[in-house]
């Protein structure tokens, strides 16, 4: 009993809910799918039921609800709570998702960038415990990036700051949604790892996942191979190792960060790409950084995003 | 007349000192040889000198000077004050610098990276005015940076912060002088402008710069041989500004800033190579952090880092 506060944590596939208490334990979760493609009112329906979900369960286990906390991917405006631009939400351009909530919830909310909160999250009670500049990367669809200095996050002026899966790690390389190519994304992310392993099949490169192609190769099927020893899945995760790598001797330079902290589904990959990447960083960083620079996996999993922006709300 | 500090760029070829009133404006300066191979004793009885020149000269004029700052490049303990190393000044390994001037001039003093004072030099009194984050490089025998973040210095845990001139650009490129192969200093410093030229000139590239190799080759040479019309020494600040264009790509997708400064003597080609870094940006990084960021050249010149050096020490 005490104090919680709702975290909620918005994906493309799923929404996210939890209660977390004031010293960062999730006491109960809940899930449901997104169905972002029926558009902002019937997502945000779920988002509303999953919420008044959780505010019930709090209240009939005596916690009082300080607030919600909600991460979205995309653009949003800190000080008016909008979200501005979210790629994996349509229609949700200029949605005064704050306001909402605050109005239908009589409670005070906060919306924050999802890999913003993921920093947060592992930064308060995960990997990041301890240290007071960290970079948060989370390998998934994409790469998403989340830079907290002297404790706090760096937003940037428009709040965009972060995207360290935009950092070009090879100028003349492959071609990235976002309209750069050589992106540490199209490297990186499951989906990279994928659609490389895709393109290496479908030149005739000997795998064990031509069984799996052309149709359906997922990141589990890649992750399953490597595990087995096949050669093309194995080349997959050293790659994207490598160049993560780059970018992160690139970070260790510039930022002189205590510590680096890889999430998102890729991350259980681990011994399949660290040791390529920690070799870039020892060839590209200085010493003292690098040596400084503990590179660690998440450990909050699902959960940092949620605990992020619950400890938003704690924050106030 | 009114309270002055007394600020101190301590170069590998120069000793640059002024005097500067608290509304951020030079009163006099004075220069000497840094000779920095005569080691340690010798620099520091040249900077003794130097400050002694100027603070005689500010007590004349009726100035009251409330202190000296310093700065050096290379690793420096920020709290103690302390030079740890530096590539251009041999035998300074932990010299306790701030203290030294503190004893000998019974004066507030401070000690800062050249490339920090750089950026508040010209974030306080140049082309930083305006804006609470920027980034500055420096493009002279190196690339130096330093990053401002609300209006603060970033300088990392280690106080090795900043060091964009170490970003990797080229991941399979040419090798630096710190190890890595591929920095962005080794492109597009006026060290790597003619040292490049050179290596096309040595080949047999066709140029007029012919005439000044292989001896003697200087940065001077291959400006001149660009601003008549020569096709290589065109090409060498069109590369440069490609590579300076995929850094600062990153570094908008990275920190969001609002503006980029960039300084330093090959600052001063400008016009020759801000077309193709502007058109790497626009082509890789995000539309509206790039909008965003403005790129615009240094405006004090060799003057940023001793009022930057002076504003450090009026802030105290």
């Amino acid at each position: 009993m005490g104090r919680v506060a709702i975290g909620v944590d918005v994906g493309g596939t799923n929404l996210r809910f939890g209660i977390v208490s004031e010293a960062g334990k999730v006491i109960a979760r809940s899930r449901a799918k997104s169905d972002a493609h029926q558009g902002v009112d019937a997502v945000i329906s779920r988002i509303d039921k999953g919420i008044a979900g959780m505010l019930k369960r709090a209240e009939r286990d005596g916690h009082v609800p300080a607030g919600i906390g909600v991460g979205v991917p995309g653009i949003i405006s800190l000080p008016e709570g909008v979200v501005r631009f979210s790629p994996n939400l349509p229609g949700w351009e200029n949605f005064p998702l704050r306001d909402r909530l605050q109005h239908h919830f009589r409670l005070p909310a906060i919306v924050e960038n999802d890999a913003n909160a993921y920093a947060v999250g592992e930064a308060w009670k995960g990997a990041g415990v301890g240290v007071d500049s960290l970079v948060c990367l989370t390998l998934g669809t994409g790469v998403g990036g989340g830079i907290i200095l002297g404790g706090e996050i760096w937003r940037g002026v428009d709040g965009m700051a972060g995207e360290v899966g935009h950092m070009t790690v090879m100028p003349r390389g492959r071609k990235c949604h976002c309209g750069n190519t050589g992106c540490l994304e199209v490297y990186a992310s499951a989906t990279a790892v994928v659609e490389r392993a895709g393109e290496a099949l479908s030149l005739g490169t000997k795998s064990c996942l031509v069984d799996c192609f052309p149709s359906g190769l997922t990141a589990a099927d890649v992750k399953h191979a490597a595990d087995t020893g096949d050669a093309l899945a194995l080349r997959m995760y050293r790659d994207a190792g490598s160049y993560l790598g780059i970018a992160i001797a690139g970070l260790i330079n510039l930022l002189n960060v205590e510590r680096v902290v890889i999430g998102g589904g890729m991350a259980g990959a681990w011994d399949l790409f660290i040791g390529p990447l920690r070799a870039e960083v020892a060839r590209r960083a200085f010493d003292v950084p690098a040596k400084r620079c503990e590179i660690v996996p998440g450990i909050l999993g699902d959960d940092a995003g949620m605990v992020g922006n619950a400890g938003l709300v704690f924050r106030g």
